[in-house]
């Protein structure tokens, strides 16, 4: 019996954004890991194993996948949104690095999903068509005094950002300090879009000028974008458009 | 007749990666438009017409689709990747934004898709799991000294790097400058991933200590991931495994 690990991105929420070869590897899975609410959308089938934990806990996850691998299954990490951008791909990687020696050879691979920063500009217009950077707001897992100084630079550099996990309740205030910090470098009124929940019956989709934006626009489930200088907002009936032209000029 | 326009991202190459709205929307269109190599994914069948035309052509193709779309046309503009991903959809909106009034009120989509560097990040591991950036090396649209200050700052945040169409035949010395100016301002041997055709039966993946890049490692269609200072590569029998952590100790 030959076991496999596949890390497997579920996209932001709706079913048709969900790859058919993420959708291949649940089918032929025994064993689907991950984060509880992930978990919760694959559907229960005779033959396979659900096993969901809580957040915080991504090594021990990890371990017990690559374990179960090892032992000859067929094993399937959830991760939501694209399992490379801060989700379970480096936790599993991280595992291996400092497991035993036969964990490298085993069967792995990371199949990509719509991460959550393209689903949100998607809904939004275009406004990551320029050069780019994204940026995890959470400090639990690194100085907040880096974050500032990442968002200092990428202000200096004029890229648009993309800010995974802007805001929790354990952390309320580093997206407030976030938004001090890019009025202040900004110093201008840039759109700035709050993304919630995008692709699912809860989307909200906000577009608010940086000076009037305030930290509880965003939760853990909200997706910020902020546009470059160059970032354009084209009013309409409904909803404007956001996009960040794919010109600078000389 | 109530026409629409979709702009939809076909992924870097498999099918196995087009997502079901994206097959859903070109399934429904009655015309398909986008760069030749890019229409020549989508099969031909009655009741639609295939429009392919060359590339530097994106804003003539954008208000054509806009102008069938209007016409009461099911309009499905194809990207490869992420059509908001240095690709299609900004230059859609660029023609939006110059256009007659009425195009603003058209159902316009932004359809999702795997964009290249993470279908190639997949492919290596998980070198984008901590912050990053993306950065389009071609200095057609903007000044090569942007996209010089650009690097040297994402060096000075510390950001793993994606690099989109980083060398062309009529461009050869960009991606050697970019090269260089790694070198000195990295300082040390990060891996640097060349990804080559990610998905296709043409699929080759290297990965090579930024001491010994050259710049005929990467060509048009070529994805060059950078790691981090943090970066790590697993050894092992076959391709190592290249991931950035996530953790930066305080």
């Amino acid at each position: 019996m030959s076991g496999w690990l596949k890390i497997a991105g579920l996209g932001p929420g709706a079913e048709a954004q969900v790859t058919p070869e993420v959708r291949e590897a649940l089918d032929a899975a025994t064993d689907v890991v991950g984060y509880i609410p992930y978990v919760a959308r694959v559907a229960e089938r005779p033959g396979l194993t659900l096993h969901a934990s809580d957040n915080r806990v991504e090594i021990d996850r990890s371990r017990h996948a690559l374990q179960m691998a090892a032992e000859g299954r067929r094993v399937v990490v959830v991760s939501s949104g694209d399992p490379g951008v801060f989700a379970m791909a480096a936790a599993v990687f991280e595992a291996v690095e400092a497991g035993p020696d036969a964990w490298r050879d085993l069967d792995i691979a990371v199949l990509p999903g719509i991460t959550a920063m393209l689903a949100a500009a998607a809904r939004a217009g275009a406004p990551l068509g320029h050069d780019f950077c994204a940026i995890n707001l959470s400090d639990n897992l690194k100085p907040w005094a880096l974050i500032e100084k990442r968002l200092r630079l990428a202000v200096e550099a004029d890229f648009a950002m993309a800010f995974y996990n802007p805001r929790s309740k354990a952390r309320p205030e580093g997206f407030a300090r976030t938004l001090d910090l890019l009025k202040t470098a900004c110093g201008d009124a840039r759109p700035v879009i709050f993304a919630r929940a995008v692709s699912t019956p809860e989307e909200e989709l906000r577009v608010v000028p940086l000076p009037d934006c305030t930290p509880e626009m965003a939760d853990m489930r909200t997706m910020v974008l902020v546009g470059s200088s160059q970032t354009r907002v084209i009013a309409r009936d409904g909803a404007p458009i956001v996009y960040t032209p794919r010109s600078v000029a000389s």
